[in-house]
């Protein structure tokens, strides 16, 4: 009864993170309602990304190639942040604290997922750090389980050829109320207690 | 720090219903990370619904026009249904319940979002009526305020134009428990109570 055209673009609106089978059939028909002031602009910026968009060698992506970040001659070139996705990049350039380069591993190691160490960016990774000498590594990682996993992964392939290695701190989030935090936090927070 | 292609359709993306700026973000992410197997999928639909998909007279979205409800000849011509959108039609055609004739109206009177009569599709809908004479028309509203209000305004337009017109039963949804209920549906079901 609905078209093979409106199935096919339901089916894959559908996957977007966030969609469902339901809420797919409402963003299709909500498109099509809207042809000349939605479902056209959208076409046309995918198209636009499809065409400009491609993914820098440090896994950032961007409308050139190298990206705005690693051609920026004013980022300080002896530091590499190393980050789960693009999303964490972004959410470390919001916060506006770090000035050096990234590389975006593009995923956590998971077994449950079966992501091992060839779905990740390693090998563009141990190639940078052959060329060129950096400083510092942060480890920029999730605290989860695969971020953790991960994190001690890459340490142990990267700390051989850098000076120093680092990682995020753990502890309580600011603006977070103790009653409400979980008990590991709370836990590390208190071990690495410093002076006022 | 965002390329603008990207940020276009993170922005676009945002406005599909059930997404936001954060979701809507996570989504050109994930589009951009399986630009073979999604990305270039989705383009491909979306161009393919702006090319094929037309609104049919009913008010249908279909890649033929009349649509295959208006064209198919073993539906029954004497019945009308009216509904207030395109994800109505496609309910009541899942239930199996119904085999004439529809007419979507593209919305309901809403005086609080500014949706009057000429909003909706009610002019086709009289000139349909002039043309051909239909035996029964259905209101299939939804039963909210506004709902009920544009199937008042619906009914005083056609039911000079008709033999019938008619709504659907209010009461105990199937499957539906009493305790659950709100108390404006257990009285209608209670009122409309009939013989076992």
């Amino acid at each position: 009864m609905i078209s093979k055209e409106i199935q096919n673009l339901i089916k894959l609106l559908s996957k977007l993170p966030g969609l469902g089978p339901r809420s797919g059939r409402r963003a299709a028909l909500h498109l099509m309602k809207q042809k000349e002031s939605f479902l056209i602009p959208l076409t046309d910026a995918l198209q636009d990304v499809i065409k400009k968009i491609s993914v820098c060698r440090c896994g950032n992506v961007d409308a050139q190639s190298p990206c705005s970040l690693c051609s920026d001659p004013k980022r300080d070139g002896s530091l590499l942040c190393i980050v789960e996705d693009v999303d964490d990049l972004w959410a470390l350039e919001r916060s506006g604290c770090y000035g050096g380069h990234y590389h975006v591993l593009g995923g956590v190691l998971s077994a449950l997922d079966g992501i091992g160490p060839e779905e990740l960016r390693l090998k563009s990774l141990m190639q940078r750090l052959q060329e060129k000498k950096f400083q510092e590594i942060i480890l920029a990682l999730g605290a989860t389980l695969d971020g953790e996993t991960t994190l001690h992964y890459v340490y142990d392939q990267v700390f051989p050829l850098v000076n120093q290695v680092t990682r995020l701190s753990h502890g309580v989030p600011v603006g977070g109320e103790l009653e409400y935090l979980d008990d590991g936090t709370i836990q590390r927070a208190f071990k690495s207690r410093h002076g006022v």
